[in-house]
């Protein structure tokens, strides 16, 4: 704690303003992330509009509410509807290939709220987390929050390294500092778009179990798949031991929702529940969602959503090697949300994002995505908002602004 | 952090259990309320299932999908929709005499959810915290879990001693210590059912304001009068000055839905809607909820809420002096769910509860609502969620118990 929030201060003098009982951490995390109003917004890692399936959320939320209007709008527990578990629990069985139970699942208010479990479930302050540099701000701001030690392991092209992890994980023991968990986004990284590979699966999984690390694998964008199925997850190679899943309906059905769930084992399950202090998610929420994955409608639905993200992914590669090869490298994303640019000299991010602002593009620097320092030179490009031809525009705008930023270098 | 977690374990060995990751809280935190499968539940706090606005709701949703899909469906910004917290802000606006704007509101998943926000923006570790003693186990636990020095206040029949706050405050202070937050529930507290005065509620707004402790004002109950409105909020005597103020629909609308809300000034609004980490609550529930608050049947509804708990209330009171009046003493509430009743020698709670259970009647012992020790002989009994006949039946069968206890001591 600092002096200054220890001075004395007067409510008389100073109005509506606690500045000063505020928590120490208040200042110090970085502000969330928000969506742009301009044109072409490629910032926010948002679903597609159009294809929101609102008529047959409709129809579940009928057929919820001349069934079972009790049970839909009353407390539902911490841990959620168990037919909703149970379904969960199912097709998880069937993905990973391991047994699993309903009550290996917990409902959380979207996957983001899931984190803030397992960071309040497993982390004392000054603990130490691994994070992949870059990745999801969010997490950065969750472990933040939790005032733990945050240490980062360098990504490349195909995601984390395993071998960067182990010499990272010797050090730490070298200072005495055993780490806890480790966190990460193996399939359609949020911002890389990266998969990891089968190989690197293992050996980060051999890596934890040697160092007793749990793995927290989030799946936010997992089913968004263009190019065939990913690897098998963590959760499936290790078969469930040591590893924590954490699951989203937000992108393959509608992120307004905020339905989530966390997949463990029995004991970490019932630790997490243990662990909520919101009175459980909404059991109504729960009820619209199983009717409509019940109904026959989801899977055409999520094949629907690949078709239409694979085109958009598609676009913007063209467009990009179309009027921006010269300033970048990038990988084709095989699924989910995101192109992660590497501006080439002598672009650096946040030269081209406030230019492209100018221009009516928003972007992400790279910069966002980093604990510390690091992504100077990244971007990341969001192609699910937007339509082919939206895309196409903004990219061709994108490659002018850099044009331009090169050529007045 | 105590020297077990520091040991190493091995995950070969141990399978799925990572309890030495455990954060070091875990233990430490009392466990979940949960509803009772037993015949009559008096003990969980939840509303009557038969009074639920199910069609409203359902035409409201039928509204949103139609009108607003997009909005409804996608991220809302983790404040909430605006206009929600428009009406919010208009509605207290009105109750309080002071303007309000949307500004000043949050949306949270229900008011639980609202006190972590509230705990996770103000409190460090070590910090303290004033409640009253007894109070709501969720609160206690939410406090604990920042893992704050909790300081108690008792409470009479009447709620908070305004005196003893002040000694107590004085106490700290001699050791240095001074108090951050005080959090209380003025109307129809859970679990006493007791109303603040209005004296009470100035001369203890007086006392926080010469101490610059935040009064953390807890309305879950507001709106469910059954003998006319209650004294203006502590929002309104203060004029909003040092007050947060929590707000939730689960008892006038439905609490499956998670709908609640923050009111305080627009600087701590903005700080707490800075430390959420769920993304934001369901904009699909807050455009539902706003179709019905908009639709005239809003204030109908509650009004007729209030007649369903008062002749419950009646009924209970009546059957209690007629059943019990030996063995207790209690004050009839003015509104919400609960009555609170102190047991005559040599009856205890623990005795009681235990008995009651063996005749299928769930009460729930008055030690859950204290913060250390306390409430041996205390007893909340819900008579919200079942009707008259049933509230009866099972106070009968709960006097017949009191009197074979005290037979048999």
């Amino acid at each position: 704690m600092d002096e200054e929030k220890k001075q004395p201060f007067s409510l008389e003098s100073d109005g509506n303003s606690f500045d000063q009982l505020f928590a120490s951490i208040v200042n110090k995390l970085p502000i969330n992330t928000s969506l742009s109003p301009l044109r072409y917004d490629l910032n926010a890692g948002v679903p597609d509009r159009e294809s929101l399936p609102a008529t047959a959320l409709l129809t579940a939320t009928e057929h919820v509410l001349s069934h079972d209007a009790g049970g839909a709008l009353t407390y539902g527990g911490q841990q959620g509807y168990l037919p909703l578990r149970e379904w969960i629990a199912a097709r998880t069985s069937r993905l990973s290939n391991i047994k699993i139970d309903a009550d290996q699942v917990t409902l959380t208010s979207g996957s983001a709220h899931g984190l803030q479990n397992v960071a309040l479930t497993f982390l004392d302050p000054n603990d130490t987390v691994i994070l992949g540099a870059p990745t999801y701000p969010g997490a950065i701001r969750t472990f933040q929050a939790r005032e733990t030690n945050i240490v980062t392991v360098p990504q490349d092209a195909e995601g984390l390294l395993p071998e960067k992890l182990l010499a990272t994980i010797r050090d730490l023991k070298e200072k005495a500092i055993t780490p806890k968990l480790l966190y990460l986004i193996p399939t359609y990284d949020n911002p890389t778009g990266t998969t990891l590979p089968l190989e690197r699966r293992e050996a980060i999984i051999k890596i934890a179990h040697d160092n007793n690390i749990l793995i927290v694998e989030d799946e936010a964008y997992a089913g968004l798949d263009f190019d065939g199925p990913p690897p098998p997850s963590f959760y499936s190679i290790a078969e469930g031991k040591g590893i924590i899943q954490l699951g989203t309906f937000s992108k393959t059905i509608a992120s307004g929702l905020r339905v989530g769930w966390i997949t463990s084992s029995q004991a970490i399950v019932k630790t997490l529940v243990h662990m909520r202090f919101d009175n459980g998610a909404s059991p109504f929420l729960h009820r619209i969602v199983l009717h409509f994955l019940e109904s026959g409608e989801y899977i055409p639905h999520v094949t629907r959503l690949q078709s239409i993200y694979r085109e958009r992914r598609d676009a913007t590669e063209l467009s990009l090697r179309k009027h921006a090869n010269p300033y970048i490298d990038f990988t084709k994303p095989n699924g989910g949300f995101f192109f992660w640019l590497s501006l080439k000299d002598p672009l650096t991010a946040d030269q081209l994002r406030s230019a492209a602002m100018k221009s009516n593009v928003a972007v992400t620097s790279g910069t966002t995505y980093f604990f510390g320092s690091g992504g100077e030179n990244k971007i990341r490009l969001v192609f699910s908002a937007l339509p082919p031809t939206d895309l196409e525009n903004a990219v061709q705008i994108l490659g002018n602004v850099m044009k331009t930023l090169v050529n007045n270098t």
